[in-house]
């Protein structure tokens, strides 16, 4: 072994060790995240989050040490990378991405900036229940501002708005989503309007009422039983806002929120976090341990937390199944109630104000409009005071309607609060590709409805997990849709799947 | 300011720097293992220790830091010394004797230990299940040998056995507990054998019977809220094993185990677990963040399970007031006994194998024969194969019964698969520290017995709070019971007690 060779071995032994490292830390402050969104003690969560920032902090300061700059240089030698395995060279690319990205940031700003998303997180909360958006500006206003400053440190790409978004969707790009967006509108806009205009709403009464939460709970676990969730690696808790949480493949948690007057919230947030967990359950062995056991971008978790809220949980073929379960569940309750009414009634179009109550259809207008917003903010400098007018004005635009109120027009997403510009094209490029893939996986899995129809899910999730799971980080998002449908992202399956369903369900002809 | 001085302060804030990131690590760790034992998913369990020994192998290696050692030396410097506070100095006491004892045993051989105990344990479930003395019984070896390398690097102090005491419980030597649990025995036997000859045994059939989980989970809270328990600051969970964990002051957690045959079970076990709860849920503001914010001792730390579950908890004026609530629990199961029987069936005094399931009484014995055994295993090299034939002669001796197999004999407790040589002892202080407490308590609150009948706890936990709890570890076990008490630990006053108690309930005269 020649000397450098032994140099690169040595680096990567002791890269791998300090990714792993990292990983570990990871794991155990989302156990401890978990821990605090489901019941850990009010009085607590002063010291908790102390001791979570110091963790956090080691964590920063091992992945933009010295030793981890000089481990990668090393591993970036041309005689050295070329040796690496494909997992090896996956994890120094998306090393070298965390190290450049971080390591432009003072430690002092980010320590900052991390105070001051904690605070807004808060000032959000007593905003929007106080319909009090200029309470809320200047924290804005200010998070906006580091934002800009980070784009400035990390270097803008084609333009500064495209900086943000690569780092939920790596090489997603403004031009992109532009062209992506406007088809979906040219598609979507008028479908809308049709069914507005011309459909036969469905019957949505039997949706009313009191249904009893015992009950509501062991439908949910039934119905991720059945979706192949693997309750030895996972658990079933309740929090106010729902999530998923994959701490190693062997311990995916996920949570649910049960409303007595609404059949319909804990269920479909059930199966869609149950479909981010089914991801992360099965992250091949051979990632586990490193930063690539995780999925891929953002767009591709929500695809699969929507392929299986949407297109099974919501989908005919899913309900002429299991709506005689449903039924039993709550006996007396739906009883005149026939599967394909429940199916018409779970997937009533009505364009309104709050997104996360918004249905497939007009879901992304609602996304589109964040994204417009998004980029005035990061590619015209628009202010943020002036968010609201252009709130409503898009509103009215794209669905129709305008907010009474901040509270439930630009207040009401907590995603800002916290930074995150750049997310919400994740929500929407979740369901192109959701439905890329589940037109692809109907021509692979020609018994796919009969199997849902027999009430066997599984062959779909082992599909699912050969195309996407498996991979976690190790393919980018491009190479897993590339790799499934041959073909890249395109807005025509989710548009014409759009069409299909709404147009039979309305009965548009 | 002088250099010299300017150099103290330097060392003595990077001091409480390190400790407090020590801390807060052990919180975190602390979580992770609270959840571990109630409820973390099987499959991530194998991920989790990994990530827990990491972080675990990081609070070893900052707490036996050059650097650690550097910052005690400047600080037990006597001009710098002389200027620390009480607490600081406290602090630096207990990092010297951690400093001092962790670094003389090599990593490596930490490593080891730590691996072999976590395998030990494994080996001794399945040993106690098969009855399978000879399959632990290597495990056991290695264990010990171990732990006599281990006295060896620290230094043994009077005998070999008390270099283990003191790490459970600081100060406390076998010349000590020789003399105590002698008093002990000379007390405690002759009692235990007139009651067996010649007491007039209560009526246990009640205690016969389903009692519904619910309803026991109810009471459970009751009773918690009771005693003064904060569940802001805390919650109840269930365990196989039940624990109280401390993470911090603002979020102190216990379990307890229900059993539907068996009512008292979770009910003392919660009290117990609530007792030590009380102890950290109500140390010093001023010690939270800091090394010295957790129990002085295991023995004292047990004195407030063991008085709050015996000497409230097996009361006569507890169940006075609180009998009629337990009957509203359990309609129709509890109604033909009088609160003065229940008082009596609870404190049914009866020589048995197993320790966990030993009345208040003869609790004590078992406690002195492992005592007298690990005293042999340490000071008179006794080997590990004897165990067996040792133990069941001891119980033979001291209680008149001989265990008919091992698991119900050796092999029945967890300590020594963890290597917790020394700690049985604390149970037995923590008895007869309870009892010198109690004692005091009575005096000082002469209407006790009044509040504890009107159904007041509070009074007591306060002047718990005054004399024990709100000082954590900031004074030393002596300090605490010779402050509340005027005098050193005896163990006259838990005799009288027992006396006293067991004659009436007896009718002995």
């Amino acid at each position: 072994m020649t000397s450098s060779a032994s140099n690169g071995q040595q680096a990567l032994s002791r890269f791998r060790e300090l990714t792993r490292t990292l990983k570990q830390y990871e794991e155990i402050l989302g156990v401890v995240y978990w821990d605090m969104r489901t019941g850990a003690p009010r009085k607590g969560i002063g010291q908790r989050s102390e001791a979570v920032g110091t963790l956090s902090s080691e964590v920063f300061r091992l992945s933009t040490s010295d030793e981890m700059g000089e481990l990668l240089e090393a591993l970036e030698q041309p005689n050295t990378y070329a040796e690496l395995s494909a997992i090896d060279r996956r994890m120094v690319e998306e090393g070298r991405k965390d190290f450049d990205r971080n390591r432009k940031i003072p430690p002092e700003t980010y320590r900052e900036y991390v105070v001051l998303t904690s605070q807004a997180e808060s000032a959000w909360e007593e905003a929007k229940e106080k319909n009090d958006f200029p309470g809320f500006a200047p924290y804005l206003e200010k998070i906006i501002e580091y934002n800009r400053r980070f784009i400035e440190l990390w270097g803008a790409k084609r333009t500064p708005y495209d900086t943000l978004l690569d780092m939920y969707e790596p090489g997603m790009t403004t031009a992109d989503l532009d062209r992506l967006f406007g088809e979906l509108k040219a598609r979507l806009v008028p479908l809308a309007e049709e069914i507005a205009s011309r459909g036969e709403k469905p019957d949505t009464s039997f949706l009313q009422g009191t249904f009893d939460i015992g009950a509501q709970k062991k439908f949910s676990l039934y119905t991720l039983k059945q979706m192949g969730y693997d309750f030895e690696a996972g658990r079933l808790d309740e929090s106010v806002h729902p999530f998923a949480t994959g701490l190693s493949p062997g311990d995916v948690r996920i949570t649910t929120r049960y409303l007595p007057n609404d059949l319909t919230s804990a269920l479909f947030g059930t199966i869609h976090e149950g479909g981010h967990a089914l991801y992360e359950q099965n992250i091949a062995e051979e990632l586990v341990g490193t930063p690539l056991c995780t999925g891929t971008s953002m767009g591709i978790h929500e695809s699969q937390s929507r392929l299986w809220e949407n297109m099974i949980g919501r989908s005919r073929v899913f309900w002429q199944r299991y709506f005689p379960e449903l039924q039993k569940h709550f006996p007396g309750q739906l009883d005149g109630v026939s599967a394909e009414a429940f199916y018409r009634g779970i997937n009533v179009v009505e364009p309104s104000l709050i997104r996360i109550e918004a249905d497939e259809l007009t879901y992304n207008l609602h996304i589109m409009i964040r994204y417009e917003i998004e980029k005035l903010l990061f590619n015209e400098a628009l202010p943020a005071r002036d968010l609201p007018e252009v709130w409503n004005a898009k509103y009215k635009e794209a669905l129709g309607v305008v907010p009474g109120s901040n509270a439930e027009g630009v207040l009401q997403d907590v995603h800002w609060s916290g930074g995150s510009f750049g997310y919400f094209p994740s929500y929407s490029l979740g369901n192109m590709y959701a439905a890329q893939i589940m037109n692809t996986a109907k021509k692979k899995l020609p018994k796919l409805e009969e199997s849902i129809a027999a009430g066997d899910l599984l062959p779909l999730k082992e599909w699912l997990t050969e195309g996407v799971y498996r991979h976690g980080k190790l393919l980018q998002p491009a190479e897993i849709i590339e790799r499934i449908s041959g073909e890249p992202l395109r807005s025509s399956y989710l548009c014409d799947y759009l069409e299909g369903k709404y147009r039979d369900i309305y009965r548009l002809g």
